[in-house]
């Protein structure tokens, strides 16, 4: 069974780019064509693909795209294309680190091979596209191992927003260690809560897994407290935005709260996020910024207008956790435990450099 | 100002009953006009009138308006007719114990006053179908009294579901000492979260409040935290479906997660409602069986599908606080604090009757 079949953001087949259009999950599965620029750029900034790994992975594929439409007959004809494609692309969406990060990368490709036949050049940005899908996807395939030792048959996890296949290559983040057991033959119960306002647990983590053939079982945000106490829940794993550097944990709002509960309940809390989260400059969770988005998310539902016209809302994307509710941060590279000091954690990290995936313990 | 001019969920005026339509809420403002009992019956079944008081006051004046259709030649017809009605009314809600208390209470007025003219016994029809709204109002304004000590001017609260006019006559419970509270020119900053199944938060609370000019937000329920973190909220008012006897405190699901959440940032957590709601045959909140309700509930937000098809569920309607995080109980007769004994309560204001709304401090 091919776990991931009908979840992965991005498909290449015989030459064909797809992005799945997560704005129509879980009523309709529709697979985009992706074979110009506009079609790329639309589908980036619509959120028909979304995910930071998963945006960077698409544009990389849809330049490769791109790159058939391209006039041929001179490097500077083809590169001056394939920039104006780039430029564009980054506009699409402007706050997205992995999205210019992955142009930048097939923008190397082509200045790198700029002396080759522009048949060649296109060879290569299939092949940084692929790397940079197998990369990703090696990432999290790494998470999931490393949280291997909190998995046990037949526990309950309960999880938050999507940070899962849709949103990477393959495994996710806080659903790698899922993945990576069920393709162990360790089966699961994982309780997804929707996730309001924008429902990402109901429409996208409970899609995939239910895809994936994985036991899960949607409640709303407001039912976690009861099934912690019910004794169902067993770990929570959750993905993560930002991580400062004593460990305080930026992620979608709703988190903080869980964390909370998790404790009251007496139940471990991870978080489960690639070291490039990591951001060393950030000394503590009051210095990260909280994005607040307009509040027609929250008085609305899928279009649908669920409170009074002109009711005053407060809507923050994101919550931070404090480093105290959080048991382990699970990354490529092992497991970081408290007391946590990032900085600390990142030089045991380089100085290790080469023992690729060795266990991070800083105890 | 009239605060409940239009959150009054029946409205008697002119020998004319009208239920606020509470299925359209909040996008429009409906009044049903009841003057047959077919369109009684229609309105409590689909819930166009809702919360246990309101029914019961519903029923009443809609037996009033049936009476006006009920044959007058002799007693015997007159009271068939109206025995009917009432039976086919009680079938309406069957669970909803206000609903055939007030029904009761209506029949045994008509049998009272069975050897006066028919005209007479639809007088004391009406009388006893306001007598109950008042009866209501009365306990409501009572509560919102004693809640007066834990309210302070521009206080942040937190109130969870809709324990408010539009499920009462007046006040609500939990709403009501903020409710009183702008009667005495004090003014609160309410922060309503949403409810999620129902959303009974953002449809109703939000309306009542802002209709009533009283400062409320909205937010969806998993940012209850961080609003508390922030130190916006100074305490939380929610209502109560049943006490049992040792305190623990059964209402709309969320309400657990929110104390605990209270309790985490020190914040005090009240349960306000009337001294009906207390259950001396129930021991504890383990021997309170909690309804499930059907999953589409959770799978689709007013009509709107937002899960995989053939999603599995958990569908709580309630849960239940044990009482080691309620901060007090908030009655029309006084508050009821730790360590709770509700029998022993009960006793105390039996023993007091005559003596009304003295404070009972068991302590």
């Amino acid at each position: 069974m091919n776990l991931f079949e009908e979840v992965q953001p991005v498909t290449y087949s015989e030459g064909e780019v797809y992005f799945l259009d997560q704005r129509a999950l879980p009523e309709e599965t529709i697979w985009l064509k992706i074979d110009t620029l506009e079609k790329c750029y639309d589908a980036i900034k619509t959120l028909a693909i979304r995910g930071a790994p998963a945006i960077g992975i698409g544009a990389a594929f849809g330049m490769m795209a791109i790159a058939k439409n391209a006039p041929d007959s001179s490097f500077d004809e083809f590169y001056s294309y394939m920039k104006n494609a780039k430029e564009y692309l980054e506009r699409s969406r402007p706050t997205a680190v992995n999205l210019s990060w992955a142009l930048n990368r097939v923008n190397d490709i082509i200045l790198k091979y700029k002396d080759k036949p522009i048949k060649e050049i296109k060879d290569k940005i299939e092949e940084e596209a692929i790397l940079i899908q197998e990369e990703d996807e090696e990432v999290c395939r790494k998470i999931g191992e490393n949280g291997q030792q909190f998995i046990k048959e037949g526990m309950g996890i309960l999880t938050h927003c999507n940070a899962g296949a849709l949103a990477t290559s393959k495994y996710g983040t806080a659903l790698a260690p899922i993945y990576v057991a069920k393709e162990r033959g360790i089966n699961v119960h994982v309780f997804a809560d929707e996730t309001r306002p924008l429902l990402q647990g109901a429409r996208l983590t409970c899609y995939e897994l239910y895809k994936s053939g994985i036991d899960v079982t949607l409640i709303t945000d407001n039912m976690a407290a009861v099934i912690m106490k019910k004794g169902w829940i067993d770990a929570c794993f959750v993905g993560c935005d930002r991580l400062a550097q004593n460990g305080d944990a930026a992620n979608k709002i709703g988190t903080y709260g869980l964390a909370l509960l998790a404790k009251a309940h007496n139940i471990p809390f991870y978080v489960a996020c690639p070291i490039s989260t990591i951001d060393i400059k950030t000394k503590t969770g009051d210095d990260i910024p909280i994005e607040e988005r307009d509040g027609s998310e929250i008085t609305e539902v899928m279009g649908k207008k669920i409170a009074p016209l002109g009711i005053k809302t407060f809507n923050p994307a994101f919550d931070v956790t404090p480093n105290e509710l959080i048991s382990g941060i699970i990354t490529e590279r092992g497991v970081i435990r408290a007391p946590y000091d990032l900085r600390k954690a990142v030089e045991a990290l380089n100085a290790g450099k080469g023992k690729k995936h060795d266990l991070i313990q800083v105890e």
